[in-house]
């Protein structure tokens, strides 16, 4: 039979830190706490089975449940030396949830249950305060009406506020018992009215009551949805504490505190916390009176009193406490306690949350201290929270003031505050006079790079968490928010709308990268510094973790900050971006328009000479590290004129008339561009293409081996292959060029051909695909496009929707999805290797940066994953994560 | 050690017709006519795997060849009782390649081998004929040089010429044996000139010399083409026969021709044949001379002579080897003879070709002769050229004689001629005053259906064999030429142009959609009849196949047709062309611009009758059989209008502004639509409109059961799922209305719920979508699409190119990629079906009525295929076949 209630008390716990699923996170804790001998209120706690079982048997509890309850209060009973429904002696209880993860404010707590107009008598007599005894009473009336009863809380508010005006009391505590006492027949009244019906006095049926609304609790809309928002399983239920009551409102040798064990903000190693005299412990959360410093060494000002100096036996008792939780978790705690009768009692410890920074700090003194190893203190680290270090955030304090009018896809982090215009021209034009712009966009386009480059933030309509703008605005490390469908742009008026609220050119938001939160004016923002401490961490990762961490960088700018960030390499530089610049965009579209084959090279012959500069520069910059370069990608349409001054520009150049040159346009436009002729299928009808950019990257290589010394690796990289064939085709044509180019040179280079795979076919036929190629890459960006079906410019329609009604745990976009795109990588992996055990492989997709999708590159066998500039630190804590994870 | 030489001579032979694959298809039915006894000149055959060794080891031979040609050489010598090389008693070969399939006209042929100018006078002495010898010589001259020496055929010829006009000769046969010999000097001087090389006088040089050639021509231009076109692999090699040489120009008891034993164009069961009196067989082909009837019976005048006539010993000879030749091969035979000195030699047989008509003819007729049995009849038939009988054609000859301005896709066959239109308003608008017009775009939308139904064919410029203008002409049946990247439309000035060619508005065209060729001006048609034939062999094709064939079918009429053409229920029925028509589109409208859930509401309860109605009608016709119904799919911008007025004048309808309804209308339109928000994916989002539906289907199957006492099984599907989750929302708020309507209409209906498999991810996770489908159809069209990232809209740009280039064998969205996609389709069943054993699976691309998709899918497991009505019986006779080639 199952057991379905664990003991604490008397030094001695049936549980343990160890038993959270079973006993949630408060339960564990309190157990162990027991256990190390801590004064904790005895209690005990009905396990997360009894919930589950709860849920999945109509609501009904397990047939033995009652019946270890009622052994349970007994001892319980016995422990405190008090008992339950007995006015000589009277226990009280509180009733309270507890999850296996913390899901603050979502579930429902009782106190001071087990009382009734006869127990509280017996109370007064017990403790001799009368004004305790009724206020406890009238307060356990307000929460077990709300919280079991589920009566608004309003209505009582209401008549304890109406008690105060009559008595001319500013605070509940100018109340007296006899104010409070002649309150608790009201409320009673009222409850009858509202609920129709009474309220229970008997202390069991109290206790049931509560037990049960904690269970029901669990499926209430909020804790649903904060389960949904924090990818929470549904099935993991909530326990219920029933423990003894002990008090920091009987008097004001009482007190209710807080407290960490080092400062959540910065990390300092000193004991922090707030408390409040003669409170119970909601009081100091509700923030009606104001907490004090818990100690000297907090105090800001002289006027505070702290309880090492009102009570500094408890105090110390506390700090032996603290010590010894930290001691024996080895990780900073978040403590709540309760003194009464100057007697300390704990109530909680679990993990306190911190700042990056403060995680930083205190894994790496850990270490310093001995406490922990260098592998916990990685362990520690939350690879996204690095996001707080590398970009600025908005103050919280102050976000809260703004008026928030919309939220998208926190597509690329950071904080950008600036006047709102609706085009690449007017960015450039702002930024040029100083102005701080925000770019509004239905999407973006190649053509917006250079308003991308000159504006702030980047806030989009339209698009997923691959999209242009957020692909660009990553590798730029500039702040992004995509797919923000509630925006309603107006092009032609230059103003947005959302809702009620008309946005013009010129008005001042502030958009939230990492969160997608757009606001109305500026919010106030924080810089951050990168401290000492993340060096020495990031270089633990480095020694832990197997899986490379590359880059995805087009330019040499680009590149450099991935490598100050410790990128080994880049994974992906996109050529693309490349042919946009200034005069490059006349050559390339020269190219494009070209009748013939004679016309085309004409243009190319103009556009060699510059990839290779850039080349040149970039192999400079990362000085020896591989370069995985990728032949042009996007459809050629995307680099075409649309406006009409640039087509007749055009036509005049190319001697073409302007009516033909818009039929040529016309013709070149897709219905799909992301499934159409992009990619080699580019190269294979204009091997051209494929030859000049060759030749570019071999002459680069060359030259900057031989007049610079160093040592270049070029990885050429063919994109969006579908079948084998494609690869083998223009492999041979590249070798060709670089032949030729490297005998001209009289030097010896090593490259490399390979070729991403971002087509489900591509993945389906790997075997095929490893005869041909020296690498893969996986795109995981093409390749959950296709997998899925989903546009990533499109889906930002309906997958938000899809995520918030459970059909995806996640966007695949942001997170890689391990069932299927993953399925698809894992048969790529394996087809590969059968033919060449040791292809390397890497994965250049967004994904390359994120936490969980690295683990998943890890355990798949991929050798790198690259990742933008400033998810770099990212991926190299994650990559160290993965392999503690798998050891 | 291979064996790479096969002697055939006096009755017996080395080889059999079952070596095509080693001895090619000539060489294996030479040895297999010897050893019937048939009389054959005796040779042998050097086998096809000497010609790969050649290819694959630097045009080198086996090591053992020399030796056994010479070995063979012998026995030949010996068999015919004359010497190689004896001007005594000389022996002339010919030398022929033969491949494992005929590739007429592609590789060379050299006659009349081993003459030299001392053999030339041996055989003046021995057959006492001098004219015979040096023609016999010069020939060999003409066809050595230019086959083997690689010399331009026109030098020689302008000799020839120069020597008939000297003459004044009119025909060759005017030339005297003198004129003949004073050539050979001069054609040996020319030879000279040109090539600088002398002409081989050594037989034996010459032998090696013209195998050389033969080999060699395996890899000439024009026969790799060919065998690209015609998907032959390259490493097949050829085979060359060296075969004794038989005269049908020694004199007038001499003669050569071509017969068939049975009418290739009719199939009726009569001999049938031409023949040339003293003449070479090349002659016969060469169309110098006017060919003869064979027999009586053949004469169309009374100036013909027939052999049969002139030669009536030879002619009953060659009537006792075609009866011998049928009676052994079982199949109506294409043969080649010559009769020298009144003797028969039979020098090739084959399996003949012949229309669809002919072959449905000699199949039945040959199971009635109890000649073949009915599996074998069934195999006989190309189900491609079933559509020969299903389509009106163009007449050959006319095509052979129009200007062929361009080649598109052959999306839809049928041949059509009609003045050009560019939009569907004129297509509709001369169509009503009685004109027939092609309608040419460059693509089509859902908005053109009524245009495309007016017209009588339908070219686009883009888009491939599932872009929309291809499944909807196939769906209606109408001729369609899809994708063809060379017709560049001016929609402004109404007119295309194809290189020079420039094509207005009004002017005619002819569009072949079984071909996907484009004629200037009309071109004569054939229509088709349906014989007795037909339905016998579509009989037994019932018989032996076991997999089923529905179709796809949107309308009663569409059903109607392909129930005609032997349908077992509907496998795909769309739904949203029933929104197009008439009011439809406005509430469609409606619906879509609606801003809230009521709105749409509203809309939708406008159509749930018009819906209702459609299905009824289609439950109707189809009358007990199963109909697969298939729920909104494409993007809801496909519906919206896009001119001002309409947008106008729905903004009036909706009571909002037309600017508002602009925006709203920009703010839908998608990039990618094709990875949009289409599919499951409206329904998830609107599930009002999958209500609505299933509301329409479950209350027609009512109607129609109750009220006409047709059982009706509707089959729900659900398109584009991705994730089981999708399949599982729908499908819990389709059965709550269908619970809901059919208690309402107190009856029992059986329906079922399922999906189409078309995103690669939900054939990845099939297992997981198999526990809520009640079956699967795969939508090869999508899913080629997604797997190969290809826009069926745009693909048409590169993919002809890449059959070109070999890249790809086929077109895969005409046949199914076996390799890629089929891996998926393979997948998709396994893991369906290893959830639910009996999960029913079905095809409802294109591929449904491609008849070696059709071997895959009945391979495969597959319970049925579904194609375009006039796809069916194709589809039958495919599945048929395929049935029988996997026993």
């Amino acid at each position: 039979m199952a057991k379905y209630v664990y003991f604490f008390g008397n030094k001695e716990a049936e549980g343990s830190a160890e038993q959270k699923n079973l006993l949630g996170g408060k339960g564990a804790n309190l157990a162990e706490m027991t256990n190390l001998g801590i004064p904790v209120p005895a209690g005990f706690t009905i396990t997360t089975q009894a919930c589950i079982y709860y849920d999945q048997n109509n609501q009904t509890f397990p047939e033995t449940l009652e019946q270890s309850v009622k052994d349970n209060l007994s001892k319980l009973e016995s422990a405190m030396g008090m008992k339950f429904n007995d006015p000589k002696n009277p226990l009280l209880v509180s009733v309270r949830s507890g999850a296996r993860v913390s899901m603050p404010g979502m579930m429902d707590t009782v106190l001071n249950l087990g009382i009734n107009d006869t127990i509280v008598e017996g109370i007064i007599r017990k403790t001799g305060n009368d004004r305790f005894a009724w206020d406890s009473y009238r307060r356990f009336i307000q929460m077990y009406s709300n919280v079991v009863m589920d009566m608004d809380s309003e209505v009582l508010e209401h008549a304890l506020e109406a008690k105060k005006e009559e008595k001319n009391a500013e605070a509940d505590t100018d109340l007296t018992a006899d104010d409070l006492k002649s309150l608790v027949p009201v409320f009673k009244q009222k409850i009858k009215e509202v609920t129709g019906k009474d309220f229970p006095t008997d202390p069991m049926e109290q206790l049931w009551g509560a037990i049960t609304a904690v269970f029901g609790s669990w499926n209430n809309d909020r804790a649903i949805k904060y389960r949904k928002l924090n990818n929470i399983p549904h099935n993991w239920g909530t326990a219920v504490n029933v423990q003894a009551m002990v008090y920091g409102n009987m008097g004001d040798d009482c007190a209710t505190g807080v407290a960490f064990t080092r400062d959540p903000s910065t990390g300092e190693k000193k004991f922090y916390g707030e408390f409040l005299q003669n409170a119970q412990g909601e009081d100091v959360v509700a923030g009606i009176r104001t907490p004090q410093p818990i100690n000297k060494a907090n105090k800001t000002d002289s006027t505070q009193i702290s309880l090492e100096e009102i009570m500094p036996e408890a105090y110390n008792a506390l700090v032996e406490v603290y010590k010894k939780l930290e001691d024996h978790y080895k990780d900073m705690q978040d403590i709540e306690f309760t003194i009464q009768n100057r007697r300390l009692y704990m109530l909680q410890t679990r993990t306190g949350k911190r700042t990056a920074k403060a995680a930083l700090k205190i894994a790496t003194d850990m270490v310093n201290e001995g406490a922990i190893d260098k592998k916990t203190a990685v362990s520690r680290i939350e690879p996204a929270q690095l996001d707080q270090l590398l970009h600025p955030t908005f103050d919280p304090k102050d976000k809260a003031d703004k008026k928030e009018i919309a939220k998208g896809l926190p597509a690329s982090p950071g904080a950008a505050v600036g006047k709102v215009v609706f085009n690449a021209h007017d960015a450039e034009v702002e930024a040029e006079i100083g102005e701080k712009v925000i770019l509004v966009r239905i999407e973006t386009s190649p053509e917006d790079i250079g308003g991308m480059n000159a504006a702030q933030g980047i806030l989009t309509a339209r698009g997923g968490m691959t999209s242009h703008a957020a692909v660009v605005a990553r590798g730029m490390g500039k702040c992004c928010v995509a797919g923000c469908g509630a925006v309603l742009i107006n092009y032609a008026a230059k103003s947005f709308r959302v809702g009620d609220t008309v946005v013009k050119q010129g008005d001042i938001i502030s958009i939230d990268g990492s969160t997608g939160e757009i606001f109305i004016g500026e919010v106030k923002r924080v810089t951050p510094e990168l401290s000492g401490e993340f060096a020495t961490l990031m270089g633990w990762a480095d020694e832990i973790r197997t899986l490379g961490v590359r880059t995805n960088a087009d330019t040499p700018h680009d590149a450099k900050v991935a490598r100050d960030f410790g990128a080994e390499g880049i994974g992906l530089c996109r050529t693309e971006h490349m042919f946009f610049e200034g005069g490059r965009i006349k050559a390339m579209r020269e190219m494009i328009l070209a009748s013939d084959l004679k016309g085309r090279e004409k243009a190319l012959a103009k556009l060699l000479p510059i990839q290779k500069q850039d080349f040149m520069e970039i192999f400079e910059v990362m000085d020896g590290l591989p370069v995985t370069i990728r032949l042009l990608d996007p459809p050629l349409h995307e680099f075409l004129p649309h406006e009409e001054n640039a087509i007749a520009e055009i036509a005049e150049e190319l001697g073409v008339s302007i009516e033909n040159l818009k039929t040529k346009i016309e013709n070149l436009k897709e219905l799909n561009p992301m499934l159409g002729h992009r990619g080699c299928r580019l190269a294979i009808t204009y091997p051209e293409i494929a030859r000049m950019q060759g030749r570019a990257i071999i002459e680069a290589a060359c030259e900057v081996k031989k007049d610079k010394n160093i040592n270049v690796i070029p990885e050429i990289m063919i994109p969006l292959i579908g079948d084998v064939k494609e690869l083998k085709i223009l492999k041979d044509e590249i070798i060709k060029v670089a032949k030729e180019v490297i005998s001209s040179y009289a030097i010896e280079l090593d490259y490399k051909i390979g070729t991403m795979i971002e087509i489900p076919r591509a993945a389906l036929l790997a075997d095929e695909v490893a005869n041909e190629a020296e690498f893969f890459s996986f795109g995981t960006n093409d390749l959950t496009q296709m997998t899925f079906g989903y546009s990533r410019d499109d889906a930002g329609v309906f997958l938000p929707d899809y995520v918030e009604k459970g059909i995806l745990p996640d966007d695949p976009f942001q997170k890689l999805d391990q069932n299927g795109v993953g399925k698809l990588v894992e048969m790529g992996v394996k087809l590969g290797r059968s033919v060449n055990k040791n292809l390397k492989i890497g994965i250049c997709g967004e994904h390359g940066g994120e936490p969980s999708s690295i683990e998943f590159c890890h355990a798949t066998g991929l050798n790198y994953v690259s990742c933008s500039p400033y998810r770099v630190p990212i991926a190299r804590l994650a990559a160290a994560q993965a392999a503690i994870k798998s050891n």
